[in-house]
């Protein structure tokens, strides 16, 4: 079959490779639709704690059982299921969780193996070039409930990229009340029929609003600091993003948690529930997640856009496995 | 009346004063007990942020309501009521606080004013010397409730000092399993009594043993990246003591929060049902709050003892209205 294959850092190219032969407990899925993450492109660039050489890449899965022809997505672990972060329901955080993509092979490939537990059906009306991106959509699904937002809240979300875009409109879907924080005018200029169609206000520097709940969808350190100003007396901050530069967070930062009874919460991954709540809300949302994405490319085209991504420059791009025929709408 | 009064910061002295006047919906209250708290030290060197001068501090009460005779102990704020802190419960928060001891006069006099609703009863098996550590014990419950420490949780405290031990003590009342990390080697030898009764344990530096929560009852911002190294992923840390030092908090801490989503939460001050509550773990545990108490002492003898708190030499001071007789044990 033809795959993308990373060998080593920085070498990500189509190869022809054995199809894969599924375990016990794993099921032979045909990649319909896989969606590129910016971690794509920084495991391509830099590596990653949990990468293991070599790997075909991509975790944002939607395609066939081999036979059956029904569809899903793929939430992307396989965990313990015995440890007691996996009996509370937490198994995003299971500490022998193996991610597809990373430890395990994933979907820039023609097929790919899966544990069949891990298979979310898709609803027929949900074409699979937006049904692969339930999992970008179950983090944000998974950030919402760390930090606590519901009816009625302000939700302040740091940077416009396609999973801030996805979290301010999980926000709206749940009932809240979405702003956007993005430093970049030209993304703002880039993004505006998403932030209008979703009904997505645009949050001044310099006003004066206070937001119940924040939330960075940017590895900027300032995002704390910044959020933790905004925040009401008793606000939650989700740290959704990792930080990426070693600025430090000053003491007043942390002091105005302790006067303020402020929260900061983490979010990392997504559970098998959240995707099941994340494919409702794009089941629902339709038109306007297809506003987010940049392109829908073949395989072989993937290498060119990661460092668009890097760069932060392009909305979604999602790899289409049947695109060398003519582009079809019906997923 | 005879009270002390800070005219200048750092100026700490008995003064004949006029008994205070209650305002419409307070009441005359006879101080029979008043605890002396760090931050009454840190009020009287450094200022504070509340303080308005001149002031007679103190604000962990214990007293008689003139003509009735009955006790209360006072929980020292008065909130607005209206805003949406208040509204929710979380008067603690309210933006229009006045704190007794810092906005207005306090408890180390013989009679202070302090609002109607403000007044707790004490329960009668309750002496006035335990009594009047009810505000320090429900700031303690205010943080175990925000941290969300359950039954059979594993809690590490940070600070052996009196509200360390308060926390340690109120963990243990609600079935979780209280551990204590102290630097300071001759404190653990001064409350050994203490941790025995209580059953606390002392954790060690080097053990691999994991926490579901951690609370710091330290200044030293070290204890929040210790804190997270020793916590369970999804564990949550309650930042309960200000910090005093400027050392930076690393990225890669606030990138182990993002990736075991772990939960740091802030933690000030109480509200009266927190103080309700911390009533019933003083009443319970008499025989091992006494063992928190360094001296009862007169009014006069304050200004002596503010530097050994200051220093972190001691355990905790009440002044005792009428102790210029013979001690009774009967408060």
């Amino acid at each position: 079959m033809q795959s993308l294959l990373l060998n080593t850092i920085g070498s990500l190219r189509v190869e022809t490779t054995s199809e894969p032969v599924p375990k016990t407990g794993e099921v032979l899925l045909q990649v319909s639709h896989c969606a590129v993450c910016r971690t794509d492109a920084k495991i391509w660039k830099y590596g990653h704690r949990d990468l293991v050489l070599p790997r075909i890449p991509g975790h944002e899965i939607c395609g066939r059982v081999s036979g059956s022809g029904k569809r899903y997505v793929v939430w992307p672990g396989t965990a313990c299921g015995k440890c007691a972060q996996c009996v509370s329901g937490a198994e995003n955080l299971c500490r022998d969780m193996r991610i597809i993509g990373f430890h395990e092979d994933g979907g820039f490939a023609e097929f790919t193996a899966v544990p069949e537990k891990s298979l979310i059906a898709v609803p027929e009306d949900l074409p699979g070039y937006l049904a692969c991106m339930t999992e970008p959509m179950a983090c944000a699904v998974n950030g919402l409930e760390q930090v606590g937002a519901g009816e009625g809240d302000r939700v302040l979300i740091f940077g416009a990229g396609p999973v801030g875009l996805m979290l301010a409109l999980a926000v709206r879907s749940m009932g809240g009340i979405p702003f956007i924080r993005e430093v970049n005018p030209r993304r703002i200029e880039q993004v505006k029929r998403f932030l209008d169609r979703a009904e997505i206000r645009v949050a001044a520097e310099a006003s004066e609003l206070e937001f119940d709940r924040a939330v960075n969808a940017a590895p900027d350190a300032a995002t704390v600091t910044q959020g933790f100003s905004r925040l009401k007396p008793g606000g939650v901050f989700c740290l959704f993003s990792g930080l990426i530069q070693d600025a430090p967070a000053p003491v007043s930062t942390l002091n105005r948690l302790h006067y303020r009874q402020l929260r900061l919460v983490g979010a990392y991954g997504c559970t098998r529930l959240q995707m099941v709540k994340a494919l409702g809300i794009l089941a629902d949302h339709q038109d306007i997640l297809a506003l987010l994405i940049q392109d829908r490319i073949s395989l072989d085209r993937v290498p060119a856009v990661l460092p668009k991504l890097l760069a932060g420059e392009s909305l979604k791009y999602i790899i289409e496995m049947d695109s060398t025929g003519p582009m079809t709408r019906n997923g």
